[in-house]
């Protein structure tokens, strides 16, 4: 009988701890194998089923896998010790649960459970916005800031709030900046209110709102370009977007201090366009406040991914240290 | 030569061990000895001398004396650990500074250090209100709570809010709610913005609301009175300043989650008179948002000094942990 070889006398490759980030949007699913210096060893992107609701445990796990596969096929030997789920909408993160995701379709969905079985790995839930600013702390646009909201501007309109260091998640309920009402006299909002900053100043709001004014198709980013050739119409439109963005941030910075505000999503492709008049907006409104800092967000579509790698992470220490 | 009686030998009154806790208003500073069960052992309330920034050191310290002399007049055997002050304001608590608050006068005021010096105390510096909301979560109308906002509504107001358990300071900024932006065709406000909640819903606001529509002065208790006894002046002021509180605390819950509200001060005391009309003004505005349950504070003007009683024994009890 032929000894096996021991374990020492086998040339091996050693193996990279990782953990699964997974960011399931409306369209797309984001994910990543993410050591724990938070660099991506390998990623991939695929569209978000339909159904997803219907069997989010085999739509994580046949993700994870195809990125288990793409670290193998590029020569890369991992091991995943976790993985981190970020969604939109209403999330309970502590008990890992999506509340509500009216694009994706579920109420009380247990992803932490679904996932966590489906995969075979320790897995924590977040949210993608909150989580995304989690992200922005360590490798973006704030890092060593104590206090800072960062709202993406897209076909909707979330936000998340940092304030003493804390990430506020109000048990799944914080940073609904897109309902926060600016204008009385404003259109209607899918949510029953009147004038909420969604459908003022979200990517889709302007599209809209230039379209209704000139009767002319155009998307968010090419209504930023006429505006930077000095196309009137395109000025007013965007000044009303704005006008409603400036005071829902002074509305947050007065009541809850932050300092730093991180623009983010499509809207804010346009940069200094969209910055340059937020930024004196602002300025001329405010009176006691803190001028806060007004900043393009640095991690683009990647945020949410990235904030699920650092949840992950983050729970992967804290199980070797209470374990 | 007589040999000294040993201390065994002497009959003594066990001491208690206190803290000092003092709350300065703009007028009056209310203090109290306060044990680790946060019982008042002892306490007083004296005038907030108009220089109290010129000597803030001097006038603590002669408070905490008062203190002392009583609660030994009274027989009581205590032994102070630590002292705690609150102020109104703009607050640093981390750093122990009164950023600057106009009605006593001071900016930039290094009031830990102020007051550690002249009472020879540890000693910990808070804001009014955030110390009146951990008191409300400790022994009074929050208890339980994770998330709450607490809106004391007198001649001006200010607020504080709690969420994920964590008191938000935000560096001294958090909590500034009397200058939400509640109706772009108010009246001015000092702080230099038009139609801020406290030119709208403050107690001192309700009085000069009807003072304006009436011709007659009325303290706001009055009018709250006159609101029961159904006077339609006294009802259309209210009105105003129910549909205000209810807008600026609809946009705080959106923005942070909080499910709790405690309303106090002057205007509170009327009790459901306000507090009916607001559960039912938030109702109608409210969408998707959880319903806050919106209730009554529950410590009244005690709240200040209470919550300067918890700060103080929480850094009595973590040096204790460190030392």
């Amino acid at each position: 009988m032929t000894p096996a070889p021991s374990a020492s006398s086998v040339p091996s490759v050693p193996s990279v701890r990782v953990v699964a980030a997974v960011d399931i949007g409306g369209t797309l699913t984001k994910a990543a194998l993410v050591d724990e210096g938070l660099l991506e060893v390998t990623r991939v992107s695929v569209p978000t089923p339909p159904d997803v609701a219907h069997d989010l445990g085999a739509h994580v796990s046949a993700v994870v896998d195809r990125l288990l596969v793409g670290a193998t096929a590029a020569g890369r030997a991992v091991e995943a010790v976790g993985c981190g789920v970020v969604v939109p909408g209403l999330v309970d993160e502590r008990a890992g649960v999506g509340l509500l995701s009216v694009n994706l379709g579920w109420r009380d969905l247990p992803i932490g459970d679904l996932v966590g079985v489906a995969t075979g790995l320790p897995t924590v839930v977040g949210h993608d916005v909150r989580a995304g600013l989690v992200a922005e702390t360590r490798l973006g646009a704030a890092r060593g800031a104590r206090h800072a909201l960062f709202v993406p501007l897209g076909t909707g309109i979330a936000g998340a709030l940092m304030v003493d260091g804390h990430v506020l998640t109000g048990g799944g309920w914080a940073g609904e900046l897109g309902h926060v009402p600016v204008d009385p006299d404003g259109p209607p909002c899918p949510c029953g209110a009147t004038g909420c900053l969604e459908v003022l100043a979200s990517a889709s709001a302007v599209s809209r709102a230039y379209r209704e004014r000139t009767g002319r198709p155009a998307e968010a980013r090419e209504v930023a370009a006429r505006v930077e050739a000095g196309e009137p119409d395109a000025v007013a439109v965007w000044s009303v977007a704005v006008s409603a963005l400036a005071r829902a941030v002074l509305a947050t910075v007065t009541i809850t201090g932050v300092d730093l505000v991180l623009v983010g999503g499509g809207l804010a492709q346009s940069g200094e366009t969209l910055l340059a008049p937020l930024r004196r907006e602002i300025d001329a409104r405010r009176t006691f406040q803190r001028p806060p800092r007004v900043v393009h967000a640095a991690l683009g579509d990647r945020a949410g991914c990235l904030g699920a790698a650092c949840l992950a992470w983050d729970a992967a220490r804290s199980a070797v240290a209470v374990g």
